[in-house]
């Protein structure tokens, strides 16, 4: 399916198999799923020397070159870890500010509300970005709040948040930063000497194009000793499973070990590719050639260049009745693509995302097959309502 | 690596890649390993049908005829599974009755203190099995009690415990049982009809011989309506992962789609080789083809024939001073198999699986590589230390 110029050469997927354009689970390498093809004991010496690898790899993508920080892997999905992070990092009598422009920095909020740990929310709505200005004014207003859960993508919307921003004015008054890097992770510079973060997490499926299982916290050591007996759950408790690994190299309770020779392949071919920089730089331009060939097609991004992340796109619903998102999904579907609903909460909307193992020369396809579905469905024009646009006018303001 | 007249004509594991004589993760099928070489939208409907297979597929090994139960999966290992049920099934002013007789049942008893919720135990020490005439005096002595926690399979030792006979006096007693079926559940019989539980637990990575990755809760619907609001952790709430997968057939968070993969592809193998039925006879005759040959030698069980699982055996360490266990293992694993450590406190020991993808040939050869080893180590008697006999008299007792 690629152009014999790609500078790539990435393989396709299987015959039948569609690209998923989607915030991950994403299409990843066969190299990657081809190392899940052995079983490995979770006890023994060959499996330790696994976890020692994958935590030593993730560290060094942080520039952490003072050792202040280690890496705990976390069995589950990427909110068992924020759920980890949060139980673990917070004191019982501890105070988080989280910022929310969407579902994930509200179900960050809904996992303190079940934790029974004092929060206060400023929510944005589903896409305006929190500024340092008003995190400042918060944390003033507060003087019992401790920490600041920021999310550095929101996929919900795709912006990329200003963390750097946000962690100065967290830095400055003497409070501790907690990041979701879910989606940004292994793609977008998080550097500790740059962002001073208490404890970050992201999962194996997102940038570093591993598949689901498992995700991870990187954490400052000091943080790490302190969280000790902090958690609500045994099982989420971000402490022991590094306690655990310090003493004995072995996850606490049953690694998904197929899950992580696959991100063991997955992490060599990030080095390779050049590593946060390389694999943003792919990124970058997979959403460039993909945003560029949509406006073409005549729709319109929810955000405005400053704020597009290189990890998912939110495109309008346009305005013409024989456009309907499922048909549309469906029909993408047929052409070898799998997009992903919106979830803005004001206008129709839906999503398409950069990240996994393709290239410009598969986003170029990716145009196309809009193109092709908008003429079946007889779509005139891809413009957005009116007041999609009244809606975005408010990034502006 | 089979004798030519193997029933099961399994492929042994791939060059080099030891057997798995371990509770899981176990050696699987090239079958299983292969369903990961593709990727997965987990919002796409192909993988909400895999969902569908998944959760019938398991609800079918019950025996549930009436529709009384539903089958919910869940991120991450056994442990957070069971954290899950106990969480979601015990309410805030529950109280459970804990029995333990290993590992499993006290980090159940931990569980319970980290979310919070009373609890009772009955430490039965390392392997002597929890009794109903016991659990009637503790739930008479309590009014309080409203659920009994009990392992089916207690891997620590191996002990297959006494679950009807507990099940029956919990029933007349009018309280709840919730069972951790770990490593048990589709090898060992749990029918509904004839074991009243309200949940229980196992994972992928057990007797259905998939990858690990996630685990499952198999619940009435009743005690799933029920579970609403109980939660400690939003991760872990089986209410709400039900209640989603009920509306929109998806997990509520991203699933390990290619675990999940593997494990579609172990459920048809499971059927194809008879069912729980099936499966229970390949294991009791691996279990008692390894253990006739290594009493042979001179090894001896912890556990009179009566306790014995066929899903693991602990084995008492040799009194033999040239028997050191940590070169036994590495003369196993260079031989193709790896053992696993033991978890008695009183005396040394060692385990041996008999769960997996392997028949009674692979276990023949298992025995004959202890052999060599012991004879390699120089090891005259494998004859376990007088005090190990004076532990087992106990059972008797």
């Amino acid at each position: 399916m690629h152009d014999g110029a790609s500078t790539q050469a990435f393989a396709p997927p299987l015959l039948g198999e569609p690209y998923l354009l989607t915030p991950g689970p994403l299409t990843t390498s066969a190299e990657v799923k081809q190392a899940m093809l052995r079983d490995w004991g979770s006890w023994d010496a060959d499996f330790r020397a696994m976890t020692v690898e994958l935590r030593r790899g993730l560290l060094a993508l942080t520039g952490d070159r003072r050792g202040d920080y280690d890496c705990v892997p976390m069995q589950g999905s990427g909110s068992f870890c924020v759920e980890a992070m949060l139980g673990s990092f917070v004191p019982k009598d501890g105070k988080v500010l989280v910022l929310a422009n969407g579902a994930y920095g509200l179900r960050a909020a809904e996992t303190m509300r079940y934790i029974g740990r004092p929060y206060t929310l400023i929510d944005k709505g589903d896409y305006l970005p929190p500024r340092g200005e008003e995190v400042a004014a918060a944390l003033d207003a507060d003087p019992g709040i401790t920490h600041v859960l920021a999310i550095h993508c929101e996929t919900s919307s795709g912006i990329l948040n200003p963390v750097a921003e946000i962690a100065a004015v967290v830095e400055s008054k003497g409070r501790k930063l907690l990041i979701d890097s879910m989606s940004a992770f292994g793609a977008i510079r998080l550097d500790v000497n740059e962002i001073a973060f208490e404890a970050m997490v992201s999962s194996a499926n997102k940038c570093i194009e591993g598949v689901p299982g498992f995700g991870f916290v990187i954490a400052r050591k000091d943080a790490l000793k302190a969280a000790e007996g902090n958690s609500h759950s045994l099982s989420l408790d971000v402490h022991a499973q590094w306690a655990t690994m310090e003493k004995t190299g072995q996850w606490r309770y049953t690694p998904p070990t197929h899950v992580v020779a696959a991100f063991l392949q997955a992490l060599r071919m990030h080095t390779a590719e050049g590593g946060v920089a390389g694999r943003g730089a792919r990124y970058i331009r997979n959403r460039d050639v993909m945003v560029a060939g949509m406006r073409e097609l005549g729709f319109e991004t929810l955000l405005s260049d400053t704020w597009l992340s290189p990890i998912i796109v939110t495109f309008f619903c346009p305005a013409d009745p024989n456009f309907v998102f499922s048909r549309f999904y469906e029909q993408m579907k047929q052409k070898g693509f799998i997009i992903y609903p919106g979830k803005l909460t004001v206008v129709e909307s839906f999503r398409v995302g950069c990240i996994g193992r393709m290239d410009e020369h598969v986003m170029r396809k990716v145009v196309e097959a809009a193109r092709q579905s908008l003429a079946e469905m007889k779509v005139a024009s891809a413009a957005p309502p009116a007041d999609a646009i009244a809606e975005r006018a408010k990034l502006a303001a």
